[in-house]
C-alpha cells in the first residue's frame, strides 16, 4: 500500500498514521523524494481503506500489491514527464530519439555527430566514456576527460547528453557534464549504485538486466525512486536467449507491458538489442508502434572504424533516413 | 551447392553430371519440386563452378553453404509468391491478413467472421478443426466435419482458408477444405509429417518451433522443399524464455532474419506471440515494420467466451481497428 | 480427481457414479488402461469425498489437482516397474543401464556391442534405426531392417532392446522388434503419436522436449496413459538454454523433481545432455547421486567412425569403466 | 599469449620482449600479480614462439587463444591451491565443505551453527552480512557488526569465514572479517568491484551469473587475475532457464567444463541451485561426482524461521546426513 503524505505534515499526525499502520501489522518504510513524501505499507490485513485516507495529513492511499508500489500505475496513473530543459523531454505521448556513438573518441568524432544531429532534429547524444567490458583486454572509454569533452560540444548546440555510469564513486564527478546518467544492463541489479542515484537531482536511464525479467526492471526502478529519485526511464534493449542468430532478442513485448504496468517513460535501444547494422532499422521503427517513447540508437560517420561496436552502428545516411522515417511513423501514430 | 537442371535433361547428360560430381567427393541428392528439378550437392572440394555450368542440362548453379540450401536467398534472390487464387497471394511487397477464431465452434460463429473478414477486408480466414492440447483433458477441436463447414462458408463470401494439419493420415481428409495447410509449433521437427506436407500441391505455412531456432525453421521448411513443395510460407510465433509476463516471447526479430535468409514470405502470429489481447494491436503493427508480408490474427465475436484462447483474442471493434491501421501502416512502409 | 474403478463394474453402479459427478458440475473422461478402469472427473464443486468412495463399484479416489493426474503420485504413491522379462526391469530401487549406438550401421557394429554390454552387465541396447535429423541432407537410419537385425542379435545373448519410434504408421512394424518405444525430443508434443502409443502393450520410454517443461513431459506421459499404456518411463535428455559451452543443457535437477511428481522410473541420458565425449562420465555419474533409476548412454567401438553424433559417444574401454563406476556408486547409495 | 617474466627481470630485457611484440604487431598488457610477472599480448601474427622463449628474462611462453589467459589451464595446468590457513584448503583433489545461514541473525543463531560444523566436520561457515535483495522492500542483513560478530565466534573454534562482499567500499571495512570474499551473481560483471578485489590480497570466490555463460565466469575471474589477485574460486549457483518447477537450474555441466578450461578450483552452490529444500541433498550429491571441489549450503537451526530464503535450507538433521554422504562419496572417487 502506498500512502502519500500531505508536504508538512505535522508530527503528531504522522505518529497517528505510523500507529494505526502498525497496529494492522504493517511494516512501514518511510520515502521522502525530491517530489513527495510516502509511507510504503507492507502488509496483508484487510481493512477500510478509508479508515486511513480520511486521518488528517493523508494526501492520497492505494493498494498496489506488486512487489514495486511507486513506480506503478495502480499507484499513479499520470504518465511520469522527465523535464531535460530546453524545451526537451522524455514522455508518453512523445518520441525522443538518442543517438550518438558506443565509445567517445575524439573531438572530431563528437562534432560530427553532433552536427549530424542538429540537423537531422536528434535531441540527445548518447556516447560512452566508461566502457563496461566482458573482457579485461577490451577497449575501455576514454574516461572523465571524454564525458567533459562531449558534455561541451553537445551543450554548445543545444544537444543533451546521456552517459553510462558504472560506479558510484563517478556520480560525482559526472554529475556535470550529464543531463541524463545511464544505468546499463550489467549494473541493473547493483543496489548500492541504484541507492546512490536514486539520492540524485538528475534523471536516469535505466536498462533492462541481460536477462533480467520485466518485473526486476521495476523493482530496480523502485530502488531509485524509494531512494528519492522519481525522474526515471526505463529502456528495453534485448534479453539473452538460446537464439544466436541475433546478438541478442530484442523484446519488443516489454514495452507495451511496461507501459501497462507503470507511468514511467520506456526507451527502446534497437542497436544493442538485435546487434546487427542492417536490422536496426526495421526494429527500431518496430518500437515506435509497440508503444515507445523513444529509441536509443548507435551512430558513427563510419561504423567500420568505430572502437567498439560498429557491426551494429548506422552512419550518417542510414541514421538520417530513420530519424525521418520514425517522425512519420510516430506522426501516423499520433493520428490515430 | 545447387544445381537447377533443365525441364527435360537427357539421361546422358544428367549422368555427366553426377559423375563430375561424384568425382570430385560430392553427395548428391536429387530433388522435383512441383515447379523444378535440382541436384543438391554435399562437399567440399574446390573447383572452378563454371566447369558445371557449362555442362548441357545445367540452367544454375549456386554454392550455398547454409545448412539449407533450396530455401535460401543465397539459392534464389527473387521472393516467393504463394498465390491462393481469387487475386489473393502472401508475398513480399504485400501484406497479407487472416484471422479468425483459435478453434472452429459453430456455423453461426463462423458466418459472423467471415461477414466480419469481408467488411474488413481481410481475405484469409483461419480456424483450428484438430487443436493440439498440451493437457490431453482439454478441448480437442470439431474435427474433419468442423473444417468442411468452414471451408464450405468461406468460400461462399470468397474468403481463402487456413487450418493446422497435425497427422500424416489428416493430410487426404483436409485436402479438398483448406488453401493452405498449418504446420504448428509443436510439429515443426515432426519430419515425417514435413516430409509428406512436401509431397502436396497446396501451400504451407510452417510456425517456428517452440523454441526453435531461425536456423531450425529453415530446415524444416528445406525438407518440404526437396520432398517437391516450393509454396511455403514462414511464421514467427513466439519463443520460450525466461519471461514469464508474456505467454510468449514473441521474437519480431526474427522477421528482418529470415526476410534476409530466404526467399519464402514471412507471417507474424502476434495473438501466441505475446499471448495478452491488450497488446496484441501494438505488437502486430510493429510487425508490419518489422518487416512482416502479412500476420495472423486469433479473433471472435465474443473472446471472453471463446473455446480456447480467449485471453489473446480480439473482438470485432478491436480487430476492425486493428486492420485498419496495418493498412495505414503498410501503406506508409510502401510509400518510403 | 482420479476414481478407480473396480474390475467389473456394473452398469448400473457406473452411471450411478457418473450421474453423481454430473450433477456436481464434473466432466468426466473414461479411461480404460491395460491394468484398470478410471473415470477421470474435471471440476472445481467442493463436496465430501467419502460420498463417492461409499458408493457400489468403487476402489479409490483422490483429489489430484494436476494438469496430469494418473501419472502423479498424488494419485499412486507406490512406484511404476516395468517388467522388460527375464529378470531385467526398470524401477525405483533399482538402476538400469541402457547403452548402444546412435544409430544401426552394420551387423558386426551391433555383433561387438552386444559382446561388451554382456561382458559389463548393461542389460538394455539402444540404437537408432529411424534417426530425426534437423538438416534433410543428414543421415537417416537403416530402416527396420536395421531394426530386426540389433533385436536378433541382442536377443540371442538376452539383452532387451529399446530403439526411437518416429511415426505412427511405424508402430506396427516395430512391435515385435523392441521391448522399449522410445519417443524422442522432437515428438514429446505429438499426440497423435502418444496417443497410438497408449494402446500398445509394450513400455514407452518418452524423452523431455527440446525445451519442454516438467510438467509438460508428465502431460505427455498423461496421454499415453490415458490411452491405455501405463508402461511409461521418463528421460531428462537436457534441455537449451543460452548456454553454448555445451550441446544441451542436462538439467539433472528434473531428476529429483519427477521422481516426486510421478510414480513413474526416471532415466536420465547424459550422452544428448551435454553431447561432449569427456563431460558423459561425471554427468552419468552424478545422474546417479541426483536419483535416476537409469542411464542411457551412447557407445561405439570407434566413436570417431560412427555415423552420427560420434562427439558425444564413449568407446568400449571409457563405457565400461563407467558402467562399473555407476554400480559402485549406485550400491552405495543403497546402503545408505 | 601469456608471457611468464623472471621475478627480477631486468629493464632492457623487458624492452626487448615489448619491442620484438610490437614488431609483430601485438599489443601488450603487462600483469603483475601477488605471485608473479606476466605479459599479455593480444594479437595474431604467427611466428616462431622459440624466438621469444630464448630470450633473457622469459620463464614460460604459452600461445592461449581462449577470451581469459590467465586463468586458463592452457597456461597453467597445474590446478591452483586455495591456502585459508589452519590446514584448511580449497583445491583439487580436496572436498570442501561451507554451510551457513543465508543472513547472519544473531549470536545465539551463528553459535549454534559453529557447533553443528565443528561437529560434523565442516572448516568454513558462510552466511550474508548485506544482502543484495530485487526487492527493495526485503531485508538487507546485519551489515559489517553481523560479519564482525560472525568471524569472532567462527575464529574462536578454527572455522574460516565466507561472506558476500557488494560494493567497493566494503571491502576495506569487511577485510579484517573474512577468509574469503564472495561475489554474488548479480555482480559478476560489476567490473570496477572485480578490478578492486584483484588488488586485495585474500581469496575471492566469484559465483557465475544469473545467466552468465561460463566464459563470462572466466573473463570475470580474469579481470581480478590481472589485477594481482590469483587466489580465485568458481562457484556456480544455478542459471535462469524458462522452467519454473526449480528456483534456478542448476547447470551441473559446468562443472567438468570449468574443470577442463581453468586451473580455478570450482565449487557447487545447490541450495541457491535449485532452491528447493528437499532437492538439495541429491544436488549436492551429485556435485561430488560431476566434478566439483567442494560446495556451499545453507543450512539453519529452524529453517522455517530464518530471515531469508528459508525455503532451500537445510536443517541440522539434514544437513549433517548430507556431509556425512558428500564425505562418502568424495572417498569413493578417491579411490577409483
Amino acid at each position: 500500500m502506498v500512502v502519500e503524505l500531505e508536504e508538512h505534515i505535522k508530527e503528531a499526525d504522522q505518529k497517528v498514521i505510523n500507529d494505526f499502520l502498525a497496529s494492522l501489522g504493517y511494516k512501514i518504510a518511510e520515502v521522502k523524494t525530491q517530489k513527495s513524501h510516502y509511507l510504503i505499507a507492507i502488509g496483508k490485513n484487510e481493512f477500510d481503506i478509508r479508515k486511513l485516507g480520511n486521518k488528517p495529513g493523508v494526501m492520497d492511499v492505494h493498494r498496489v500489491s506488486d512487489e514495486y508500489k511507486l513506480v506503478s500505475r495502480k499507484w499513479k496513473a499520470a504518465p511520469t514527464i522527465i523535464d531535460l530543459g530546453g524545451g526537451i523531454s522524455v514522455r508518453e505521448g512523445g518520441f525522443t530519439m538518442m543517438a550518438g556513438p558506443c565509445s567517445v573518441e575524439s573531438e572530431e568524432q563528437i562534432s560530427k555527430i553532433v552536427d549530424h544531429l542538429v540537423d537531422t532534429g536528434v535531441p540527445v547524444l548518447r556516447g560512452g566514456a566508461f566502457k563496461p567490458r566482458s573482457s579485461p583486454y577490451a577497449f575501455r572509454g576514454l574516461g572523465i576527460e571524454g564525458l567533459k569533452m562531449m558534455y561541451r560540444i553537445a551543450h554548445a548546440r543545444g544537444i543533451k547528453v546521456i552517459s553510462e555510469v558504472m560506479e558510484i564513486s563517478q556520480i560525482a564527478d559526472m554529475f556535470d557534464y550529464v543531463d541524463i546518467f545511464q544505468v546499463g544492463a550489467r549494473n541493473t541489479q547493483n543496489f548500492n549504485l541504484l541507492h546512490e542515484l536514486g539520492k540524485v537531482d538528475k534523471p536516469v536511464l535505466i536498462k533492462r538486466g541481460i536477462s533480467g525479467t520485466i518485473e526486476e526492471l521495476l523493482q530496480s526502478a523502485e530502488y531509485m525512486f524509494m531512494s528519492g529519485n522519481e525522474k526515471l526511464i526505463l529502456c528495453e534493449r534485448g534479453i539473452r536467449t538460446y537464439e544466436k542468430a541475433t546478438r541478442n532478442t530484442l523484446d519488443l513485448n516489454a514495452v507495451p507491458v511496461l507501459k501497462e504496468k507503470s507511468h514511467l517513460p520506456v526507451i527502446v535501444d534497437p542497436s544493442h538489442g538485435i546487434g546487427i547494422r542492417e536490422f536496426v532499422e526495421p526494429m527500431a521503427l518496430a518500437s515506435v508502434l509497440a508503444g515507445a517513447d523513444g529509441v536509443i540508437v548507435e551512430i558513427h560517420e563510419k561504423p567500420e572504424e568505430a572502437a567498439s561496436d560498429g557491426q551494429q552502428t548506422l552512419n550518417f545516411e542510414e541514421s538520417g533516413m530513420l530519424f525521418k522515417k520514425m517522425n512519420d511513423v510516430f506522426a501516423m501514430k499520433k493520428s490515430w
